[in-house]
């Protein structure tokens, strides 16, 4: 018989890193956690890592769940898709009505929905949350986006606000919002991150092509730059990463690297979620589109041999472009963090999920893979005005953007006119271009459509659809 | 009692504009066609519209059935979408074993492989089949795209080929593949279209705000180019909308128009399909959000008065850049059409349509809104060298792009450097910049996706994936 002594606080299914770390960061924060993987090896990982804590590894769901104090409050980490459906069938006849049960993976939000309808029929309660921060993230304080039943997630939230990152003693976590509103701006938050790791990818190429630096120049530079406006943890890891050369190594182990991109999809999730509720993010887009394209080596190989007679030198003062260069990023990371808050903003609309944009920026300051100074920036421009409808109109950062502008202008003209491929900057400009366009050239793309499909057209200053007949019939 | 007399070969479900003309085209080429709406003007405008053939109209599903010769066949052109399930439930209780149903409409791919399963489990011959054209097509002679049921295609073929639109004595239709294939290619076709729409959108965005050419110096540059290499269905329509008067008016319809372009889910599918099989398109992805950022029209205009300071005027000779424009858009318009052609094979892959991409490029020479001069030289490519896995790798193709590069570069380069919003026109430029790069930049994209998130990475030469501790741990 097992006695109180015996029990654990907290159950989490799926002990890979991100598992184990979350329970050992609970265990230091004096939550005893149970942890459960069906390989025991993973199990016997995590007792090893935590030896000197209150956790215990099972490799059986009946002896994981009879460990967990009353209400049980078990977490699920295990990938997105039907493997969270069978965890969950797995699991359920060892619940109690009142249990807790969280999503911590990366669900698609149609899947939570559909998840928390199920588990509320069978009195459970259930919550999808996003988790940010990577390996550790989720050891030393990760940025968490719950959503959904904001009971369970009030129980829940001691534990939840003592393991999140910390910025300026505010914990990273925040209640999101109803249904899969969690794992919806966790989403968008993951859609930024292609976005902006695709900027620095190009960042890297125009001074490498276009430059002509060498590994350490551009080195220097990253370093730099994360000491100034830019800093954030996607520029401090890519420092690190033109800084590391291999034990035994001459040169950058990035060198040695295949240029093919994976993905998991909660990019092109967002991008097609995107497109469903007509909110437009194409430097995301851009970003999905080019881990695509990277995967297709040979075809690349053959086009570089037919089209790439020129070298994409740049002839320009390097230190002068630098700094353009560096107004550029910056401009287009503000673009890139613009477009996905405006996604949310229309997702909020839609879906009902009534987000603070203020408070997911808080909380995207610290843990997260996409934290950056410019993240106090948003957090002010939302404090502000909670319903503001875009960011590009908030009065601070349109000082900031037009203080960018002609460093990305440059950039992009002179980056384009040698061949430097810079979709990611392009799409970024382009979409600010024609978002400050009062009147877009679109009445003739409806005029087209009236001509040849008899879609109509609306008349400016005039109620109503019309259609005309724009040659004579044949 | 009806007799032989009273019968009729075709029948029509939904008597739009679209219903009608197909209709009313058979009827040309001696086939009695019943149309079936449940609008009973509908039946009577068809009468009236072919009241020198043998058409009906009908407003009850049985006595429109009974109308019908033996095996009937039917078409329905209804809304994609719920409508489409319930004509069919409404249907079925008077189809026979045998009986051919064909969707005509715009359904989605995945919607058709559903109801091809249904339709055969009872006994139907059921094939999609995409037609494009427009009302004017329709009518005269449209583009098609049968795909599915190939039994069932041949018997309608005579029929078919005789309404199809002839480009050199062929007919515009041919049998595309199995399943959803018809449909699958007319959605990838209508993404072309969009991409096409929008580069004329820009086109005249760059003439109007960077040449500041009046509408009439407008019409002029597309009169012209329709007489060259650009000729094109999409181009004439252009010319034709910069030379609409409204009956009164003093000035082109077009100015009065609001600059809101709308759209009926084909693009949207388009794109989001092309991530799902991650084949990038992003002059099409570009097109589908510019349309959507036309409905901000609000934030649009508050985002021109604080930003929008400065002419967007070029300071470049308007002969020589009009010129340079040409072959910019002569650029876009192949990359558009290649991108397109490259997410068709990769779902011919995918999905084991084994499309014929030379029969694609054929039968879209006439009949179809992409309809253009170009399309020969993708039917030769493709003629030399069925297997081409990309249109930029056809030698005849990469002389034109190569002889069209450099006023593409100048155009984007003075475009975004002055501020004129040139999205597709970027993307197209962009795209073809990673295409042409043997080596991306995106192995910093997998080193982060390693650093922070153990995803690992591959090594040039060397099998296998691999891991870095790339910082030491806390």
């Amino acid at each position: 018989m097992s006695n109180s002594a015996d029990k654990y606080n907290f159950g989490m299914i799926g002990l890979g890193t991100m598992g184990r770390n979350l329970l050992l960061n609970m265990a230091d924060h004096g939550v005893a956690g149970a942890g459960y993987d069906k390989d025991a090896s993973k199990g016997a990982l995590l007792e090893e890592e935590g030896k000197n804590t209150k956790v215990k590894g099972f490799s059986d769901v009946k002896e994981f769940t009879a460990s967990l104090t009353s209400p049980k409050a078990i977490m699920m980490l295990v990938p997105a898709g039907k493997i969270v459906d069978s965890v969950i069938e797995e699991l359920l006849p060892y619940l109690d009505k009142g249990d807790i049960l969280i999503d911590g993976g990366n669900s698609h939000f149609t899947d939570t929905n559909r998840r928390v309808e199920y588990l509320e029929s069978k009195g459970f309660h259930f919550f999808g949350m996003g988790i940010s921060g990577g390996e550790e993230g989720a050891r030393r304080g990760p940025s968490m986006m719950p959503g959904g039943d904001k009971e369970a997630y009030n129980v829940m939230k001691p534990i939840l606000e003592s393991i999140a990152a910390k910025v300026e003693g505010a914990p990273c976590v925040t209640y999101i919002g109803p249904g899969a509103a969690g794992h919806f701006v966790k989403m968008v938050h993951n859609g930024i991150e292609y976005g902006l790791m695709q900027l620095l990818a190009e960042t890297y190429e125009v001074m490498q092509r276009g430059l002509q630096l060498k590994n350490e120049e551009i080195h220097q530079v990253f370093i730099k730059w994360n000491e100034g406006r830019l800093q954030s943890f996607l520029m401090e890891v890519t420092r690190d990463i033109f800084g590391y050369i291999a034990p035994g190594s001459d040169h950058l182990l990035l060198d040695d690297i295949k240029d093919e991109a994976k993905s998991k999809g909660t990019g092109k999730w967002t991008s097609q979620v995107a497109m469903d509720l007509m909110a437009p993010i194409p430097t995301i887009d851009t970003a999905v589109s080019m881990r695509d394209l990277s995967k297709y080596k040979s075809l690349r190989e053959k086009a570089d041999q037919i089209y790439n007679q020129s070298s994409l030198a740049l002839d320009v003062d390097k230190e002068a472009f630098l700094t353009e260069l560096e107004q550029a990023f910056y401009f287009s990371m503000v673009l890139s963090y613009a477009q996905g808050l405006h996604l949310l903003s229309k997702a909020s609309e839609e879906f009902g999920y009534d987000l603070k944009l203020d408070e997911i920026a808080k909380i995207w300051r610290g843990g997260c893979i996409i934290r950056s100074g410019f993240l106090n920036e948003i957090y002010n421009a939302f404090q502000k005005a909670p319903a503001l409808p875009h960011l590009l109109l908030d009065e601070a950062v349109a000082a900031l953007i037009k203080e960018s502008l002609p460093g990305m202008r440059s950039v992009v003209s002179k980056s384009t006119a040698v061949g430097i491929a810079i979709p990611a900057y392009t799409a970024s400009l382009s979409y600010f271009d024609a978002f400050k366009s009062g009147r877009m050239p679109s009445n003739l793309v409806q005029a087209q459509r009236d001509y040849f499909g008899a879609h109509t057209y609306e008349l400016i200053g005039k109620e109503g659809v019309f259609h005309t007949q724009w040659v004579e019939k044949i």
